[in-house]
């Protein structure tokens, strides 16, 4: 299955400015970003980067990363809805995978199963924390994306109002964006690739002492 | 398969103070109860209350509450543990599963999936946002519980150390317990029982208008 995986290159996490400085963020998010095509791969799916302006996947050699790219400067829902067009899942194309690039903690399996339902279901979605939509599968020619605010809630609207079954698929893993400082957490606790790697060599690491769990950093 | 259900009912959910008086906390607290029992009737499961001191499942009509109830007013840990040493699950005993109360966005099919992995593995847990332990099966004699801090981890050390297969249970539905003001868009997306009629009877409706999804009661 082909996959797409949104990734913004020239502004990355910024919403994780408290904690990592830009360099930083550029080189974390580099590292999810290799983490979920690596996924992607040994799932069986063939990942194709979608990348804001002036991406080159060569230039940051401590993190080769090997895919197609495809740059588009416009919004997300615009430059995926793009290929939508010209790949036609359902109509002429194979059903289109999209995966954002900041699911830290996917896996194989976890992946199999979302493509398994997106094969079943002319439309499967993903939901992350507070209704966006982290990953999804086409497989209507007529579905368009639209990731403004609850997309979650609107790609199940989309998929009615275009008379496209719908599945949504339940997973923690895919349903968690690493976004802010509380979401490395997830990362410490559950992530086993080169996300994880770096976070611990940045020196963070999970705080119980509290009750609750929090990362620090040493 | 017995299913333990823990229930504060003494404090419950105080972490929504800001946002819900003692009363509305305590008849909130009550419907995700209702829905989580309902949701493990429905996949098979036999609930049984493990409550806080001074619990009366009868004692407000407006959510009806039909399962035995076991009044233990011991730390959470030390409760489960009491049960785990009588029923000896994996021993003599069957498995015996523990769910939390607030999980609200709980439905039979993500309750089948944690069966079905707590019959294959000798201790099966699903995590929840920030490490803990939202649901977990015991099939193995010598495993017990410790629900302080990251008690995923703590779980598949215990796990480890007693020679027991561990497998974790992917769910975003089970991996979300309702806790705190954001959680409640989670059951304002997801949640098809009682939990969600009662909010938005309560005024709570979602607010995407700054681009993430938040709560805002009217």
């Amino acid at each position: 299955m082909e996959v797409l995986v949104p990734f913004s290159a020239d502004r990355p996490k910024s919403r994780l400015a408290d904690t990592l400085s830009p360099s930083e963020r550029a080189a974390f998010a580099r590292t999810m970003l290799a983490d979920v095509l690596a996924a992607i791969g040994d799932a069986g799916g063939s990942p194709r980067i979608l990348a804001t302006d002036g991406f080159d996947p060569t230039d940051e050699p401590t993190v080769p990363l090997d895919p197609p790219v495809t740059v588009d400067d416009r919004p997300l829902t615009d430059a995926v809805n793009a290929v939508l067009e010209e790949r036609r899942p359902g109509g002429e194309g194979d059903p289109l995978a999209v995966v954002m690039a900041d699911l830290a903690l996917a896996t194989p399996a976890a992946l199999r199963e979302l493509f398994a339902a997106g094969r079943d279901a002319d439309v499967a979605v993903v939901p992350g924390r507070g209704g966006g939509t982290n990953a999804l599968v086409v497989s209507h020619p007529r579905f368009r994306v639209d990731y403004h605010g609850a997309s979650y809630l609107d790609h199940r609207r989309i998929a009615a109002d275009v008379g496209a079954g719908f599945a949504a698929v339940d997973s923690h893993r895919l349903g968690t964006d690493i976004d802010e400082t509380d979401d490395l957490a997830e990362v410490l606790i559950h992530g086993e690739g080169q996300a994880a790697t770096w976070l611990r060599e940045a020196g963070f690491a999970l705080d119980a002492s509290e009750g609750r769990v929090a990362v620090v950093r040493e």
